[in-house]
């Protein structure tokens, strides 16, 4: 199972600037072989600026004359297509496909084939794939760019090899003592700074652990709760004495 | 719950051409409400080439001198960042967040928002978040082109609006009966035009059903193998006629 042998074949691409994008989308998500068939002349500064630090991947393509001939070694030819109709009746959505896609990617050549950005992939290209992808899109306007589609495929494989993980809180959650401690010394120091009066003192700090039970509170934060109360404190009893010492 | 209370946010976007594509991918998604923080000089030829059908979103946006005031009046104020670090550590994938920004959005103004192509989002903006969202990609190459970004983020709440439905194959899966009065017509078939002799035959036809119910077969599929199996039936009748012809 492997983003490598997974290829992304543009088939007549216009336009040299979604060339580009194409090529960052796939460096983004992990992917490195891209497959151009008969590109028309692109803007080759177009393609530079949106490619950025993927450009490699376009300098290493490879070209073939037809799409039948990019993708003949592949035992899994994914088409996209936006359109209905003739031989597109067994679509499924990106995300539906990419876990058996990637399942199949591990023994086999994989192909994800896209038309030029004004037509698509013509019946001929289409009735080679052993798969066709729909992305969701609204009626209102369907037809998505042609990197916007890559990127959206690219990106699900990339999702459903689960290898990303999003940023950690690296404190960890506070454990239980260390957040009563916490509120038992925000206690002592909203009464002691006249916030609260005794009686109303219970009901306060349920509104106080409603506002700071809404997600888990690091290790880090109850410090920074406990820093505050601490402070204030001090504030409160200067206070005090400022109050008792005579004028 | 609706995307029309959602806002794509762009601030100090740098390129035209990037925000005609940020229209272009929120039509896509069903997003039309777009608002640029103090948006540098554009190109506006290369914006309305992006944009396609998706100019009037770009004609209709609101401009705001500051990211504060373009989300003065929301609850759910989402960042999204590639960098880690400060103020960033309770970030989740774009998927995770879907689903419950999606539900706040019913009763809350939501806004996303996304920072310039160089910089990302100042640390005094990401402080007005309620919300942080990574989106996944490698760390060969982690930062998205900003259009893609955005994109990702729409695709991943309009996925969660769950209104797409892919094509569906409408003749509806064939039912059992007229499977198996196919395949007794492609046994007959088989035998008929000398292609297997009955010892083998239970053996071919499990081949046969093998290729055949790698997935639903629709009534239509069901009847273009009959039909095969019917004219290859005639052209063997025929055929047999022609040998026992006196020449």
């Amino acid at each position: 199972m492997g983003l490598e042998s997974i290829r992304i074949v543009l088939a007549r691409p216009l336009y040299g600037g979604n060339v580009g994008s194409v090529c960052r989308a796939m460096m983004n998500m992990g992917f490195s072989r891209l497959v151009l068939v008969e590109p028309r002349a692109g803007n080759d500064a177009e393609l530079r600026k949106m490619a950025m630090h993927a450009i490699p991947i376009y300098d290493q393509r490879e070209e073939y004359p037809t799409v039948a001939e990019a993708v003949a070694d592949c035992g899994v030819v994914v088409g996209t297509t936006a359109r209905m109709g003739l031989y597109r009746a067994h679509a499924r959505t990106a995300r539906e496909w990419a876990g058996p896609i990637l399942e199949a990617s591990g023994a086999n050549q994989v192909a994800f084939v896209f038309g030029p950005e004004d037509r698509g992939l013509r019946n001929d290209e289409i009735a080679l794939c052993t798969h066709i992808i729909q992305i969701p899109s609204t009626d209102a306007y369907a037809s998505l760019n042609l990197a916007q589609a890559v990127m959206i495929c690219c990106y699900e494989l990339y999702v459903a090899t689960g290898s990303f993980e999003p940023v950690e809180e690296k404190a960890g959650a506070a454990a239980s003592e260390q957040r009563e401690r916490m509120f038992r010394m925000w206690r002592e120091t909203l009464l002691d700074i006249g916030f609260m009066e005794e009686p109303k003192a219970d009901h306060m700090m349920h509104g106080l652990r409603r506002i700071l039970s809404r997600d888990l509170l690091s290790s880090s934060d109850v410090k920074i709760l406990m820093g505050i109360a601490r402070q204030a404190q001090w504030c409160a009893k200067k206070a005090r004495e400022a109050q008792n010492r005579p004028s």
